[in-house]
């Protein structure tokens, strides 16, 4: 429990974890418990919660840090990222010291739509680190196409001077892939830090990130244990055999990275995995019909069946 | 205190008031009670609280039910509407019986960004009549330029036809005057119910509104008096007259209904005028400059000009 | 018809003009002379064609050119400005040199779309003076509202610092007041040229603008006189007068700016002033229902009667 | 060059055509000559131009039908739907009169932002219907993502309905498939046609939306011959082995649909395989890095080697 706080050097694969509720809407804890365990069975390094994938916005105040003590509680030495955008900052604030208090390792925060030009996102910015203090590490979530916000490679380097406290970026804008590729240029300034990059976008571009200097994934896909997979050869030098393992899974990639409906497919795969007791997302939530389900049988038995013939086994994909 | 339940007789001005803070961001609760008594003196006939300009974003939970109950207790047989609009549909649930129980006489409900299509926007909210119940009156708050979500009239009048507890329309599209006209013609036809039609907008159409069928006005213009008395020189078929003294605001109609500024006018108003002890908005705000505030002032003594050339003292802009 | 080049002394009211149809929907060339005749009447200083009201993009290339060549023909020494706006550079390039040629004074450029960061902006209008060379001037767009760009008041300063044929600001942002005094303020720096700057918006806050430092209106406001006469005493020094007299229209003023109609309720009364033959829009365009008519026919009236109780006769209302 | 009009029997792949241009910006009319060859080289059963794609509206007038003619000249028997859309109905019946007069099979319609709820929609298209006639087949663009307008099954399925002329849907909402099934499913209703469903989106849903019902694909991947293989692999039967064959140029179908820069790539391909003379855009474009060079070159290479594996030859990939 005692994880330390997110550094620039923080790497390997953050799940975004999914929110299970029961067939009645209801937040179902012991589904967060059996959940989490699924995450740590698959190797990840760290968590992220109360992300825009979670339902955090469906969820009250109370059954928020319900949840993120939850968690915390049994990840062990595994760190903890806690989503704490909100349209005010007192509420940032206030969310951010709960969180840390129980013992999460750092706060992500999104722009809110709206801010205008370069100087507007700075000076956004730099009200929230003096709101939290030097002490709380921030994750900078960089999604444009939910918030509306483009962050330009200039204005992430004047914050990453200006702000200790500045850790990480969440890297999810598109295309991304010169972006990320600047920054790591940038930071060969003299005296400018290296920051940790973890993707996301469903991971749909993850090898092309890992060669162009990411440290990681923080995304949701139901197969995290092909995130981490994939991440663990790229360590140890393997890219080709990384992005061979990958390519293998790709077509789930690319199906759950549809928008309105990739919750849905997810939390069915979980559900299918059993992972979480029921699939079910709180109203308004997106849902599959018969067909759905079938053509998602249908790429799972593809998926094991490639898995099976480069010798993996389809015990990954099915256990 | 037993103010009843919200209608579809409801008329007049119903004021969306502002929420006071201290210099230092915290909520004022005596500065809701003068605000309070200062929207009383000016005649309004109802409350909405915790809508769009009402800063409801930016506080927490307790908070806002904290303010609800305050306005509650001072406004005697006032009708208190509140604003419960959410991500999530159980939050809205329980929002609106939190408030209900508190003594307010309805809810109002924006739609999410993103629904799709006519059938989209009657479906959310056939969900969301689901989750309240029979009991709870709902005011559908039509305001696309924030929410993205356009109401097809059609769509308006089948919610009408299929549920009872649909009682008003807060009237805020733009160009919204056909509209306000296409919903009351299409009351004529037999068995449907005439409901009750308030307008937003910072009033900017408000005589062209009440001529074509509104019942009153939902905003929150910084001299509500006016918006009383227009409403009452119509009442009393004073249309002409009613216009005439609306044309003598509409300068400072106009200046308020700025985006991003507005409500750092609106709040500097109401502090001048003695009705909260700061103009402060919590952060992110807006605030005035010094030209800001001396262009004010120009336009105040102007307006207290004009008053005077009609009769009307200066006291009505100036106490 | 020799007028000179736009320079950053141009003052004034450049009135955006109408492209008049036929009921059929033809290019009415006979009501381009009579518009044209009808502004040059109420004493516009200059004219802007092929802007966003003026239906350009519902003109072939041919036609433009038309419209453009037609109303330079009339205007003697009254400056004329031509949006040449286009989703590729080549084209701005070609248009902009093809109505230099038939004497335009200079034309105006918006920022397409999508543009991302400060330095996306800079870069864009850097090819486009690149694309167009020293020698026509360039007429900045900034109406975010419509293209989705906001301009950074440094963005339009380092601009104006490098491009001397950048020479006038259309200023149409919202809220537009603070920014129209920080590039003013920003003007005082050595070396720095003060641009002109007209507005826009259909000149709902002009008299604030003029006090703030604008030389004048761009826009399309069906009463051109007062834009002219509103310039004309302030320029004396009469800024009181000016905004008594801008206040009697602003009930109008405010009545076009409604998005969507507000072309039809210009062409309307162009119309009734006897400008052009018809009010018709070319499809797909809005178009004004009886109960519009009537009300638009009372607002004129109570007009005429404000501006004879103010003793400035009806006929300007009327004519 | 007799091809016969577009009907809701078409099927197979239609090519969405780059414009190829020179490296100074013209266009080049030769390499749209040897493009035109290399598309008919893979095998494709029609073309689509002027499409969103095609940078036609960096194009001028004259270019656009200089294009299409060179194109239909030279295709045979092929068919060639032309995009119109126009933000005039004026300038969609000319250039549809135009391009059919040339030899097109038929026109591609997109819908124009800001329409308005359900009826809005099916609104603009009855008068699109009615300006081009009954002789003129057309295709309904369905591509949120682009124009903003979401268009619900229930409009399509009154318009197939109501308009014998619209003979096909370009299928690129996202998500989607739940839409396609529905349209089929509804095509069931006795007196109701089957029209033609090509889909889009890069094809990144292909198998996917084959084994729903689509006809084939209208999108403009760089290796078109696999878009060919797939469709007649799934004609004859063979969805899985089609499927596999998909998955294996997957990686590279994901790298193209990134926004903004995967024109550059495509037009990269392109220029690889010899198609055309210069990858250049005209600008307002993007370009590649040799970063993004180096990374695209290794993608092709990982794709020869794993075509080479499952015995289908690098050839596919490299000529």
């Amino acid at each position: 429990m005692s994880s330390g706080k997110l550094t620039e050097q923080a790497k390997g694969v953050f799940i975004i974890a999914a929110t299970p509720f029961t067939d009645d809407g209801a937040l179902d804890l012991q589904s967060v418990d059996t959940l989490t365990d699924f995450y740590l069975g698959c190797g990840v390094h760290g968590f992220t919660l109360l992300g825009m994938m979670g339902e955090a916005h469906k969820l009250t105040g109370e059954e928020s840090i319900d949840v993120v003590k939850r968690v915390i509680g049994r990840v062990g030495s595994r760190q903890v990222i806690v989503g704490v955008s909100h349209a005010g900052l007192e509420n940032v604030r206030r969310l951010a010291h709960e969180v840390m208090i129980a013992g999460a390792a750092g706060v992500m925060v999104a722009p809110p739509p709206g801010l205008k030009g370069d100087d507007g996102i700075y000076n956004y910015y730099a009200q929230v680190f003096q709101a939290l203090g030097p002490d709380i590490p921030v994750v900078y979530q960089d999604y444009p196409q939910a918030t509306g916000v483009y962050l330009p490679p200039t204005v992430f380097e004047r914050l990453v001077d200006d702000f200790k406290q500045l850790v990480m970026l969440k890297h999810e804008d598109a295309p991304g892939l010169a972006k990320l590729t600047r920054v790591r240029e940038s930071e060969k300034k003299p005296g400018r830090r290296r920051v940790s990059i973890l993707v996301g976008n469903g991971g749909l571009y993850y090898p092309q990130e890992l060669r162009r200097g990411a440290d990681g994934a923080m995304t949701g896909f139901a197969w995290p244990e092909m995130l981490v997979k994939v991440y663990d050869l790229f360590a140890s030098g393997k890219a080709e055999e990384a992005e061979d393992l990958f390519d293998i899974y790709l077509p789930l990639v690319r199906h759950e990275v549809q928008p309105a409906i990739g919750l849905a497919l997810r939390k069915e795969v979980l559900f299918r995995r059993g992972a979480i007791k029921s699939p079910k997302q709180r109203a308004p939530g997106s849902s599959l019909t018969a067909t759905d389900k079938a053509e998602l049988e249908n790429m799972i038995e593809r998926l094991e069946r490639r898995l099976a013939d480069a010798g993996r086994g389809s015990k990954m994909a099915a256990e």
